[in-house]
């Protein structure tokens, strides 16, 4: 029996850096080959980064993307890695843009990978099932492969796939199994949802059952826009047995010596099938990296972290590479004393350091003493570079000028300290993060324009109750090390307030978290309606409260800073309502 | 040869107003019988409004909207109507999403249309080709449908089709021939796009030589969110010649009298056939209103305006119908005496009227006495409710407080200008309109959380050099009406300035717009890269500076308020670029 040692590269590239994600594929390859791998793969569409969205319209683009592969194959070649065949995702297209006098413009471009030997493309696969759902939008930019590619390597039948291909029952794995393989490579660019890691590798076994084959399957790292992608790349064996599994959001090179059965028989040429699908068999080079000597390569099983570990460990990430890959030096954000602010601010110490993040009190007169202090508190445990900066004065000179009651009053207090944060921006070059948890903005509890200012919002796609649960988290971790917890327990303790009237208090206008949360979550990530979630056990007038204000703060949330996904539905990306609308669920 | 009276109703429903738009068809379906119609045809989705965006995912929605659409057959008959077929877009699903253990979430919804007659629905056709490609996402929403459904109404075989049906060649209407139907019915929600109407007809017309019948294709008017529908209602018979054909931008009842061709076969029952779809023939009562007496009816043919004309009715729709079904009372926006402010107050009173429309002049120490002049003097010929608010004091207790320079200054101006309408909005309960055109919003020339504040802007989309042609043509069509004149001529001669510093003119920053604006055009509306704009005759250094400012300011325009969509391409809705993105075409 055959035994290849694999090389899962698990890497973290940048959307539209086609020449610093080629590099990546150079050094990570050097790296593989370093450890004896016979075969090194690569995630989806890793030249281009994903998802490259409109991009994929440019000519220059794609031209570009296709260029930049045939010189990472010479490149590799030339740096003496040429024998290693290397899988790497790209962007391709037949030609041109058909345009007919009917034909709309749109999809004719593919999501494909190619298998790089001895300097040039040896094998080319097309991804077949294009998701449409979620965050994915592939039918608006490709157009799906119909053939499976199957390359003799080392003396084993090698299936190609891409991400999707994995998720659906009857498509290229049982094809796979048809074509008799012994390992179907699978390449992805998968983004994190919390507990999709309990849900990848049950699928990965199914499919592998399937396909009656090892699957060797690789998920790019990092943060793009709102989506990151945490990796959790693997090897499950034609059994069901988990050989190797690589830790959640760091870049890591899985290398295994796997075992595969001998190809039965001589390479033949194209054979058709019935499930919609061509199988072309192919082979490439016999000259390979030497089996390697000594002992077997082991790449060992990291278990996923505990829920509050893994959220936090996707915080950090998104925020550091949104901070990162745009170049942004630092950050600023206003420490409110609250919990919100505070975890933000913690994050984007763990993300950045502490010498990276600016921290501006703004009291008002509406600001208590303990705000102040757990404020300045925080920035002491943090190290962050803290500064103090009251808004009376702007505030009074608006009041001296228009008249201004009520709402108008306590919106312009956060209005003033949007401009004081943009003003900080503008002069020192800092990416304002904005803090707003996913309950705030669900219900609209938000001032637009006001605290709702910022390029990049962490906590977007957190429910309060779980900002609470990531507090107590981090401190507990930072004691469990050793270390000072970053946030004030009066943080965490004492009930939450926008301080923008005197004695107000959240629980003023919205529910307890308690209750508002399990609302929100079965209305907006559940899409049950108002008798779906009275069926659930809620209050009748409580659901009607919520939906309503849920209902109308559609245009808020629509005008809100882009921030770290860890939901099935955050707001922004996946999930698009109508703000003209007059469907209203509550009663 | 039979005369079917047909009556096209061009109407405006509103998205998830499902009482409403039942109620809007039962009034047009008495005016249409009254007018003698024998078939009654309503736009797509119209039900439920289109696009209706993840409210398709909710089941509580989908199950709503098949009630109204059995209540309104219902009501049609108890109404007096029910001889009276009508066609009648709706939201359909065939039961609950499909969930196994692989299966993704998604698609499981029809856009779908019912023929109803005498009650009931006596008939159901499934959108076939489903659209995903510019603003459009159907692949995300909808299954396709298979069959064509032919049905025999007053002895002439009618097919019903959806909107794409007839955007490609091979599809439904190929079928409609096999199926030897005289006649074919085709319901669009089709957002206007600058030009479209030029394709439109000569489209209709291809159809129809294709189907070898004449189309009855009607369209919905009004705005949704970004988008605008034009109408454009039309009759075409089988030798390409225009019978009617319904202005764009209002409501409008299109009744005409079409000779066609009796039905050659009995009714039969199923039939495969090749194209991938099936043909069902079926036959509703032969109860339906009287051949009507007396003179034919004749539509008439509405011929399409000039662009100027064109544009600034579906700018003004666009604007009427957000302000009026968000049901905002009123709008508040500030004049700055330039010709952007001046052309959206010109807009708003066309769209509102005077009395619901507040200018606010907001000078600074920058602002000229001209700025000012010309924000009176637009104010005094519109008739709006005027105001003026000097921002130096508020800009000056910021300045007092926190050390600021440059751009930072700059943009502090843009700001408390901001605040200042926000607080208006929330004390008054204007919606704020913002006014920055598409050459701003394109090269990011304007302050995030400043001039960008706003609900709704109603030049979004507008290239600067269409601003000045709007304004030059509204102008001129008052004087050619005897009226006023809205904008002050040295609005539209004088050079434009932000005026945030001392003699400051857009040309210090940007490139004369003559030369801008057709740059910007290329890359944005055209995905030309680099390379391509060269070849069309563009100085490459000017290209790379163009290029390089665009590609820079994603974020910004992310952030910007919906407005009107007139182009191929406008910021936010149908093009979609990563901000964290490391690809530059600019050299």
């Amino acid at each position: 029996m055959p035994t290849l040692r694999l090389a899962l590269c698990q890497v973290n590239p940048t959307v539209g850096d086609l020449v610093g994600n080629a590099d990546l594929v150079r050094r990570w390859t050097r790296q593989a080959a370093e450890a004896g791998a016979q075969l090194a793969l690569f995630p989806e569409l890793m030249l281009t980064g994903y998802p490259v969205e409109d991009l994929v319209f440019r000519r220059s683009f794609v031209a570009a993307s296709k260029a930049a592969l045939e010189q990472l194959a010479t490149d590799l070649a030339a740096d003496g890695l040429g024998d290693l065949p290397v899988l790497v995702g790209y962007l391709d297209a037949d030609g041109p843009p058909q345009v007919s006098a009917d034909a709309q413009p749109g999809r004719g471009a593919r999501n494909a990978a190619a298998l790089l030997h001895r300097g040039t493309v040896v094998g080319t696969y097309f991804k077949h099932h294009l998701p449409n759902y979620g965050v994915f939008d592939e039918d608006r930019y490709f157009v799906p492969g119909d053939t499976l590619l199957v390359v003799r390597i080392g003396g084993v039948d090698v299936a190609l796939t891409i991400c999707e291909d994995l998720w659906q029952a009857g498509g290229p794995f049982a094809v796979a199994r048809r074509a008799g393989v012994g390992l179907v490579l699978n390449i992805n660019g998968s983004p994190y949802e919390l507990n999709k890691d309990d849900i990848r590798l049950p699928l990965v076994r199914r499919r592998a059952a399937e396909a009656g084959a090892t699957i060797a399957y690789v998920n790019m790292v990092g943060g793009q826009d709102e989506l990151v992608y945490d990796g959790d790349s693997m090897i499950v064996d034609a059994t069901g047995a988990l050989l190797a599994r690589a830790p959640q959001f760091v870049e890591h090179l899985l290398v295994h010596d796997v075992d595969l059965p001998p190809a039965k028989e001589p390479v033949e040429g194209d054979e058709e099938i019935a499930d919609d699908m061509r199988i072309v068999h192919t082979k490439i080079s016999d000259i390979l990296p030497p089996a390697p000597t000594g002992a077997l390569a082991r790449g060992g099983i990291i278990e996923p972290v505990a829920d509050e570990a893994e959220v936090w460990q996707a915080l950090v990430l998104g925020l550091r590479d949104y901070v990162d890959k745009n170049r942004f030096p630092s950050v600023v954000l206003g420490l409110s004393g609250g919990i919100d602010s505070a975890v933000v601010a913690a994050l984007a110490v763990d993300a950045l350091g502490p010498d990276r993040v600016v921290g501006v009190s703004l009291p008002s007169q509406h600001s208590s003493a303990h705000s102040r202090a757990d404020a300045e508190e925080l920035a002491k445990r943090t190290g962050l570079d803290y500064r103090v900066e009251p808004i009376q004065p702007m505030v009074d000179a608006y009041l001296a000028n228009i008249s201004l009651s009520g709402v108008a009053v306590e919106n312009l207090q956060a209005r003033v300290r949007g401009v004081i944060l943009m003003a900080l921006s503008n002069q020192e070059g800092h990416l304002v993060l904005t803090t707003g948890n996913k309950s705030e903005l669900a219900v609209g509890y938000s001032t637009l324009y006001g605290d709702s200012v910022g390029g990049y919002n962490p906590v977007k796609d957190v429910w309060k109750t779980l900002i609470w649960r990531l507090a107590k988290w981090r401190n507990a971790d930072a004691t469990r090390r050793g270390e000072t917890p970053p946030i004030p327990e009066n943080s965490i303790g004492k009930p939450p307030s926008a301080e923008l009237s005197p004695g107000q208090l959240d629980s003023d206008s919205l529910p307890e978290y308690d209750v508002l949360d399990p609302i929100l979550i079965g209305y907006v990530d559940g899409d049950l309606g108002r008798d779906g979630l009275i069926a659930s056990g809620h209050d009748p007038a409580m659901v009607d409260k919520v939906l309503r204000m849920v209902d109308t703060a559609e245009y808020k949330r629509r005008q809100s800073a882009p921030g770290t996904k860890i939901s099935i539905k955050a707001f922004g990306r996946d999930r698009r309502l109508p703000i003209t609308n007059r469907w209203r669920e509550h009663g």
